[in-house]
């Protein structure tokens, strides 16, 4: 469908908005950034390891690691994009290193080993300012970036699983508790909850969802990352009444752990058995992960149970397994033209 | 000598550097602000308490905390400050925002308890660049600073001491080693010293210095934040050469600790015995701190050791025993038009 010979264009006044956390949001909002400077990220809030799970529990506050990654996202400046950007390159470049900066894990062997300096910087304008979107919208200010981050929601979330194959009894499911630890179960994830069940959303996540031109989901941890973004009751509804084109993004292929073994198709029903009916207008998924013939068939069915369009495109990174930015930008690009 | 009536005014083009560390270095700086865009705050790196002793023990770096406090002071916009500044009052109001942020401590009871936001900052990009005149430069230029904070040198410094009155025999002398066992010994400080011996001074700073109009030393910690800046060979050197108006503020009263039962001639003994015949311009000292009479006369002579007038002027804030910001700038202001 796409070829990345042709650079992407810049939509002036598309309001973007891009839900998800880690690596897979960092590269839809790389990809937005292509086609617009209105982009808003909408985070997960549910991390509970490694330096966001220290700090979590250390200050009793939103966990900042996605929060930190989604600021890098919109700093970084690949070189097409800083072409594209028509601005100073000189400050595109000051950007790109503060990027790298937030990005940057403190060394030693201490108390500080492994935080990036975005997640003390977060964690501690958070901390002053008693409120998380305060401390984004301030660092928004100070680092000159176009777009804003925000919070699924305000207050810090657990990820509680359902979980076969744990037992010899291989109908019997367990309760697994916290990102992590469904992230790298060795069982079978059934379904996922929030704990607490019906968080407060972040109303300033609802208000950029509702004034959309564009929603994504995906790609990204399936159960961690991405499903949270329908467990959020007033968010779903949001996402519900949106005139927004809503396009999800699946996974290239599954990951280890939490989605071990699940077929495109299957991460789309897991999906729809959460999100209580959602429509979807487009649903993307790499050419070369999907076989041709009754599995293709399939994944259309499971596309229409969204009522979504089913799209098949290239869109790996150097033949990898994760989304390369360019190539979703292009795909944006069409899906937006048709 | 001074009214702080009339506030002080503007010397456009005035360079002036700053030499200290702690709490009198930021009212220093916040005084000179009165006077001048052009302030250059060279700054003590023997700090081994607190957050700084923390990490500097870990990261095996600069300690942050007087150049994070050097930073806040240009960041901080006291309400007479911003109204001469003719700046954008809204630009004014973020940068105290963040100065606030940066001595902002965090709280919990866990790893990061009791560490200003701007140290953990400072420290990670200086863990970044490698270098922290570039770490530094870079956070200036992030929160629009006016200015530039440098420290007295490149590698992190450990202040030694001479203390007597630890034994039973009062003329027995023992080496004290570290910023805050010499800050809070119960002997009578004798001599300090640093280790290494002659530490690299900062370059920047050398320059700052030479280039300067006005150079101001104290108030502050006499033996561990003030002492030190005349410890480093080359920096010493450039004050011996420099054509800038020197001018030494002596502290109110003496420090618990340290200077406990120190006499404000004794301040400027102790520095003289310490800095090689340095030839320094103007002594101040607070009108209230001085009797007069036999004491007012010994303190003439001592600051005439340095080859200095001594200006006895209004400097206390509130009565009490640190100096008014506002007090020194009209002070300053008064020197400059001698």
């Amino acid at each position: 469908m796409t070829s990345p010979a042709t650079p992407p264009s810049r939509r002036e006044g598309l309001r973007a908005v891009a839900l998800g956390g880690g690596h897979g949001l960092y590269n839809t909002l790389t990809a937005l950034r292509y086609l617009t400077r209105d982009v808003t990220a909408v985070v997960t809030v549910a991390d509970d390891g490694g330096s966001s799970g220290r700090l979590r529990h250390e200050l009793g506050r939103i966990p900042p690691g996605d929060l930190r990654m989604a600021l890098a996202a919109l700093l970084s400046a690949p070189a097409a994009l800083t072409e594209l950007a028509e601005t100073d390159p000189e400050a595109a470049r000051r950007r790109a290193r503060w990027a790298q900066v937030l990005q940057h894990r403190l060394g030693g062997s201490g108390a500080l080993a492994g935080h990036p300096v975005g997640n003390l910087l977060l964690s501690g304008v958070d901390e002053f300012d008693g409120d998380m979107v305060e401390a984004l919208d301030s660092l928004v200010d100070l680092f000159g970036i176009d777009g804003r981050v925000l919070p699924m929601a305000t207050e810090p979330l657990v990820i509680e699983a359902d979980v076969t194959g744990l037992e010899e009894d291989p109908r019997m499911s367990r309760v697994i508790r916290g990102q992590v630890a469904v992230a790298t179960t060795p069982g079978v994830v059934r379904r996922v909850r929030l704990t607490p069940a019906a968080p407060a959303a972040c109303p300033q996540s609802l208000a950029a969802i509702a004034q959309a031109d564009i929603v994504t989901l995906g790609p990204g941890s399936w159960f961690s990352s991405v499903i949270p973004h329908v467990l959020v009751p007033e968010q779903l509804a949001a996402l519900r009444e949106t005139t927004a084109r809503k396009v999800l993004f699946v996974n290239l292929a599954a990951e280890p752990g939490e989605t071990a073994g699940y077929s495109m198709e299957r991460h789309l029903h897991v999906l729809a058995a959460h999100a209580g009916g959602l429509q979807i207008d487009d649903v993307v998924v790499d050419a070369d992960s999907v076989p041709a013939g009754r599995e293709r068939e399939h994944l259309e069915r499971a596309a229409a149970a969204f009522g979504a369009r089913l799209h098949s495109c290239d869109l790996a990174l150097d033949g990898r397994d994760v989304h390369d930015a360019v190539k979703s930008a292009l795909t944006l690009e069409q899906l937006l033209s048709m």
